[in-house]
């Protein structure tokens, strides 16, 4: 394989992670050690800034506010939901591209975000632009296929157990047998997040909270659940419920009643926790019910990050460079789990095209036949993720986060209507 | 003073915090040292407790549990909103007290909790029951009078500027001048935990997030605030609001549409950040609106806690055992803030009746002429309460909490009807 000297360019995308920048951070701590990179650039806004060359110098940043990356949430970048839709679009990204002799373009997303670096890739192959594309998995909702998990998802799951268990402690201390406390999380079709909560119990304990989890995967069986919780309020002092925000009934309508729609098309939801709610004060008479929605403190919580995450992220990022240097292109970085009972992760790479638009379901296999809790087999999956906590430095009494410095590349094309 | 010879009684009430257990551990730890004390008693559930003789022996309790008392959230003894009514009910408070050679009583929690206290301790020496009644003070809304700041609080305020700087790197990495994001905080008559939210800013960074604290002391106006939300976006990338519960408009009614009421006849919020989405996005056209509603995470969020904060509720708890021993009664422990330039604390005592059913308000001389912002005066006020971080060990990747064995106390009265 022959030396390809160029530009390093890296590129934030969909919605941030507690451990994204790790990521970011993963790339350009690789990209020093190779003499063939010359300069290392980040776009401001994933591919926004490369459509209005609003590129940044990443090595000239400090040592200190990179090593920050790790343990800073959002994106340090920037990152946008913009989709990539006209061929004008990419013809201007490769047309960016060759004006600043980018030659390894690295891209850290989901489905949309990989989808779109294939087409990137494969747009520069027919124009003959040698470009290596690598991706680097990004999401809280664990849906990408082929890797074993995806960097993000375990800091989310392991914020949402910890909070899970703390709110227990509150409701049991509360709780006289008619106290139902619901948590509703992220998730729109797939219950990874959701899931994730049953990690709160401990082990041997099936009956620690949550209660019960309602998953998108099983559709809302009203009075099947309601049964559910008067059984858990004569047994236990409360009823935790942990919800997703992806709920559905039989007929597949979201519980949720104002469904919207992103510039994606999916449908942007919230409500599911207070629709229950609604349904539990109506038909469990004096039982009285609170809502916690997390929001978007699940994805950025670094201050609860799992270390385990944070390294993976990091990983993830320098075998970017590596297999880039290595002269694979048009793929993304996949985990993959050892074999041992010791749990271990190594990088593997899959096609962009296998990865694009494709999900990854929770198995059916991994729910329990009550159709609210978890199995051991996902405990299995889920437990090594979470493992290890992260020491966030801390000014006055509140986390400090990376403020890179954005010295900006000087631009060379003309403008471009986004 | 004569030495009182006894037993004493440990209660917690009302909604728990983070550090309401450490309070639990410092009159334990302080009494071991005192021979007069004899047995060491909780009451499960406050007065409920009381009423239905359902006592535990804590000096049974292992060391290391009493020691994991102090990072463990919720209320260790069980908690309860059952306000004592009838004079049949203090009776028989009395005759437990009397029945177990309860000399000494100490009572955690808010001004509800500490009017019960001094009702009881009135009783005791009408009857001429000699007993020592000491309140600890309890809350995060931190609106105890005479008390310089409130256990609990500093703990939820230091979660909630945490949880806000986080959720605003999201927002900045997200936001394209177009994303309004709000997160609810508690607060039902006043600002004090919205207040603390200011704690996210950087010190003489007055732009930083949250841009605009709606406080439930200055009336919700449409108008102005929907200009400062403009104003913002034009300016930031992005415009983040802390909104309090009990956010009230010009007529006094909540934001909110569907109070409640809660037995202690205060009314039970919730939705104030829905509401006020929904405004944003009829009058700001193509704006996107983000709620997150950390609901009961913010008082019990031990994983996040303000050291200062557990030391002093630990401090509280052991001073409360000495005023009692020293021959006080019908007191609450106070906290007093030194005159220096350095912060430090020491405790004071407070009658009940001074304390009881008295509300501590947010001085309105500490809120900007804007009304969306706090002053130097607040900041100097809050910020050494948040200082210091706590490690809560983890197990399996989630934090790990106190579990009190509860040996009972037998029973010697006939039963109670609650």
């Amino acid at each position: 394989m022959a030396e390809l000297v160029g530009n390093v360019l890296v590129g934030q995308s969909g919605g941030p992670t507690s451990v994204i920048n790790a990521s970011v951070a993963g790339i350009i701590s690789e990209a020093l050690n190779h003499e063939c990179i010359e300069e290392i650039y980040g776009t401001l806004n994933g591919v926004l800034g490369i459509l209005q060359e609003d590129l940044i110098d990443l090595a000239s940043e400090s040592q200190q506010q990179i090593r920050a990356l790790k343990h800073s949430p959002g994106a340090a970048l920037g990152t946008c939901r913009y989709k990539l839709k006209k061929q004008q679009d990419f013809e201007r990204v490769l047309e960016v591209f060759k004006a600043h002799n980018i030659r390894y373009f690295f891209y850290i997303g989901g489905n949309d975000s990989q989808d779109t670096a294939d087409k990137i890739s494969k747009l520069a192959q027919q124009q003959g632009y040698e470009l290596r594309v690598i991706g680097v998995p990004k999401t809280i909702d664990n849906d990408l296929p082929i890797t074993d998990h995806t960097p993000g998802y375990a800091s989310a799951v392991k914020y949402l157990a910890t909070t899970v268990r703390e709110i227990a402690a509150d409701n049991e201390a509360m709780g006289q047998g008619d106290l139902v406390s619901i948590i509703e999380v992220m998730g729109r079709s797939a219950g990874w997040l959701a899931a994730g909560s049953a990690l709160a119990k401990r082990r041997d304990h099936p009956h620690d909270p949550p209660h019960l989890i309602l998953l998108p995967e099983v559709p809302f069986a009203q009075d099947k659940v309601l049964e559910d919780i008067r059984r858990t309020l004569k047994r236990e002092k409360f009823c935790q419920i942990v919800v997703a925000e992806g709920l559905v009934d039989s007929d597949g309508n979201y519980l949720a009643a104002d469904a919207a729609t992103d510039s994606f098309g999916h449908a942007q939801l919230g409500g599911a926790g207070d629709a229950l709610a609604e349904i539990i004060g109506q038909n469990i008479p004096g039982v009285k019910v609170r809502v916690a929605k997390p929001g978007l403190a699940q994805r950025c919580a670094a201050h609860a990050a799992s270390k385990t995450d944070v390294d993976e992220a990091f990983l993830a990022g320098e075998a970017a460079v590596e297999a880039a240097i290595a002269g694979h292109t048009d793929k993304m970085v996949t985990l993959l789990r050892g074999d041992g009972d010791h749990y271990t992760t190594e990088t593997g790479l899959a096609p962009l095209s296998d990865v694009a638009n494709s999900v990854k379901k929770l198995p059916r296999e991994w729910i329990n036949e009550d159709g609210v809790s978890m199995n051991f087999q996902f405990l299995r999956y889920a437990q090594p993720l979470i493992q290890g906590e992260v020491t966030v430095p801390h000014d006055s009494g509140v986390p400090v986060f990376a403020r890179l410095e954005k010295v900006r590349v000087d631009k060379i094309l003309p403008g471009y209507d986004v």
